[in-house]
């Protein structure tokens, strides 16, 4: 058993704070709980029994030592029921806010003393906590109906931030994507990045890590784990707190100094290690690498009906450090064969606003060995683009198997055309620099991963 | 009368090419000219009458001269087709492609000086024309099934390409703002951006213009006429065809040199003019300045129920070069004594997960004097945000009327809540940063708009 299995896949959990009000935190969380393949207790000297549970007036009272006790009380009481814990417990989550960041580094103090010297492994303080939709493990306290889950997948979200995490699940849940596991350690007194990296390196489940930072305690820790991680399989990291501003409001909201960001950046760099620069990046990226893997190469070719949305795309190449090969005149010259006059053969390939169907997959099957990923631009606003597009897709990815995004906009057969075209594994995005970036974070200009 | 109103109003309008079949371009084009204020003729020797209207063999039949006269017929069949309109129209939109951007530069050499010798005014080729929703003028091939047309508003857009066009009628419709008059002049043989530049100036329909450029005619002309306009409204531009393979896609997609990017970006920077670095940061601009007018001064204060995502947006600021000032020790001290101890009083004010909807009011009139621009975040994950937020949000902007964004993201009440906020008045966006990308576009450094 590997060391966080127990945090992940607890066997029993305890929530210290339950009640049977579907208004308060502890209601809400016990509601969230139930769903748990495994036993929940709660502790609540109020109760004998709470929505058809034991209650226990202290953890001591606990029939068996928990594999996780999850607290929601005051910030002020955390000390003495961290105290009781010893012995009847391995992981304590400590959801509570009210420490460093609030001003009160001693409070922290204490909870990391006791917690050394009870044997005891922290999650938190200041956090939502775990979601590992395999094991119905949910510690979150927000009502299904405010937050709705993701499905099951291959994403697992590491962040610092409760809010970021949440803005993550929800946006991946509108990706089509699922969810492997997650994780929100908040102040990060004992459990952090760096050991959760190591562990998700070798989950089987975990296809890609997506990771919100505002403050790594120990550099080089991150730094070995973050590489240990991403030699496996891809890590997308967002760190904030970056200008004077930002790290200002990184330090009161985790207790932690954001550090200096330049440094971070190019100790990244350095590493080999991937950033996003900001929420929306990082999602895209996020997005393309949970659909596909990475391959090796950088060029790229794009397949377009509107002209100022390829030139974009175009753009966004050139800053992302993809190329746009000249097409061979081999290829050129098959096209120019097949397509109306006013149809432009370069790379981007512009079908115009007149495209029929099939020419998405004559130009595709044309260019497939001569570059290395490709985006498709599906402007169906105009009539020639159907549904039939998806089936185009799916065949070339199944054929070709290289890196294939599209940025399909507004209208007509939209909504219907990106349920299709994302059920064949082929990501879509809603304008054409953001399918670029999906299509960078699948292009390594060195090795594979894998 | 000005110069371009027989092109966004026209009395009568001429379709050559018009056909009953809706399934051809011009069987589109004449359904969508049918709901035009005005007279339409249809031009087409095969047909006595199309849809109930007259068609003649020729132009030179017309009973009158047409403000404007729409040919969507093939690039060669142009020429003689604009011989025939001396004296029989005063605008010529061509709309067929297959000219200098389809390396056919002496057809295109044709139709300018036969445009000349005729005292045509000609717009296009290779393009869209124009939509103009409170004249019920509407001359784009996209079928209203395929492409919903926004409603009636003060945003003008000036594109260059016809498909960045079409996406940002459809973001803008999605947006919930509305379109003034739009124009999508493909090649520019004669009608330019600077001519409706000026011609936007003076429209009182217009409040703001968005415009997408990939290569500019007379640099001169240009840079005056934008700085014309954006001293009376805000201009937004995205200039694509920058890189180097950008640009190579520009030329071949209108036929025109993109020039070179950098000198394009620093005369931009010199002459104060603002400029969008892609799609989707056009678009946020664009939506700000059409719910809000700008205002002067840098200060920002963000208010937000997830630290995170307050770092998140505290970045962008510092990347925008807005400030966060320090809040005053009498505000602090207020906010201190009616909030809980674990809230964060700092800028930003970080209300956590418990917030309750009255302490977003009460944040933000406690800071109301201090600072010059105000970011809401409002993750609606948690329980306490309700839809009472909205009539807080529109109090403060109807008592204070400074600038006031909205981040709102996922779950629960967001879609209710988003539309309550947007219909006071209040621009919402999908993530941190691309909210403070609004608020930017309305915090000007020197003077006001207006």
């Amino acid at each position: 058993m590997k060391q966080l299995d127990p945090l992940f896949f607890p066997k029993s959990v305890a929530l210290v704070g339950a009640t049977p009000d579907p208004a308060k935190l502890g209601g809400i969380v016990l509601r969230n709980l139930l769903r748990l393949k495994g036993t929940v207790y709660s502790v609540n000297p109020k109760y004998g029994e709470v929505l058809g549970i034991p209650s226990f007036p202290s953890v001591t009272e606990l029939p068996e030592t928990v594999d996780l006790s999850v607290i929601l009380r005051p910030a002020a009481e955390v000390p003495a029921l961290l105290e009781a814990h010893r012995g009847k417990a391995r992981f304590v989550l400590i959801v509570s806010a009210g420490f460093a960041e609030a001003g009160a580094p001693e409070l922290q103090a204490d909870i990391i003393r006791i917690g050394r010297e009870g044997g005891l492994r922290l999650v938190g303080p200041n956090c939502l906590g775990l979601y590992n939709p395999r094991h119905r493990l949910d510690t979150m306290f927000l009502p299904h109906a405010c937050l709705k889950r993701p499905k099951s997948g291959n994403v697992a979200v590491v962040s610092q931030s409760g809010a970021v995490m949440i803005c993550l699940l929800d946006a991946i849940r509108m990706s089509n994507t699922g969810i492997s596991k997650v994780v929100n350690y908040g102040n990060a007194v004992d459990l952090d990045a760096p050991e959760v990296y190591r562990y998700l390196a070798d989950d089987g489940d975990t296809a890609v890590v997506v990771s919100y930072l505002e403050s790594v305690g120990d550099g080089r820790a991150f730094l070995d784990a973050a590489r240990f991680l991403s030699d496996r399989k891809p890590l997308l990291i967002l760190k904030a707190g970056k200008g004077a501003g930002g790290g200002a409001a990184a330090f009161s909201h985790t207790g932690r100094l954001a550090g200096n960001y330049e440094v971070f950046h190019s100790l990244m760099n350095h590493y080999g290690l991937h950033e996003a620069a900001d929420f929306d990046e990082l999602l895209d990226g996020a997005k393309a690498v949970s659909y596909q893997r990475p391959a090796p190469g950088t060029r790229v070719c794009i397949i377009t009906n509107g002209g100022g949305s390829g030139v974009l795309a175009a753009d966004e190449c050139t800053r992302r450090g993809l190329e746009l090969p000249c097409l061979p005149e081999g290829v050129l010259r098959g096209l120019r064969a097949s397509f109306p006059s006013f149809y432009t053969v370069a790379n981007p390939i512009d079908l115009t606003g007149q495209v029929r169907v099939d020419d998405y997959r004559e130009a595709l099957f044309a260019v497939r060995d001569v570059c290395d990923g490709f985006l498709v631009i599906a402007l169906t606003g105009v009539a020639g683009v159907t549904l039939r597009l998806a089936d185009h897709l799916r065949e070339f990815r199944e054929q070709v198997g290289k890196p294939l995004v599209v940025h399909i906009a507004q209208g007509g057969v939209a909504p219907r055309l990106i349920r299709l075209v994302e059920r064949a594994g082929i990501p879509v995005y809603p304008s054409p620099e953001r399918a670029v970036r999906g299509l960078a974070s699948l292009l390594v200009k060195g090795e594979p991963h894998g």
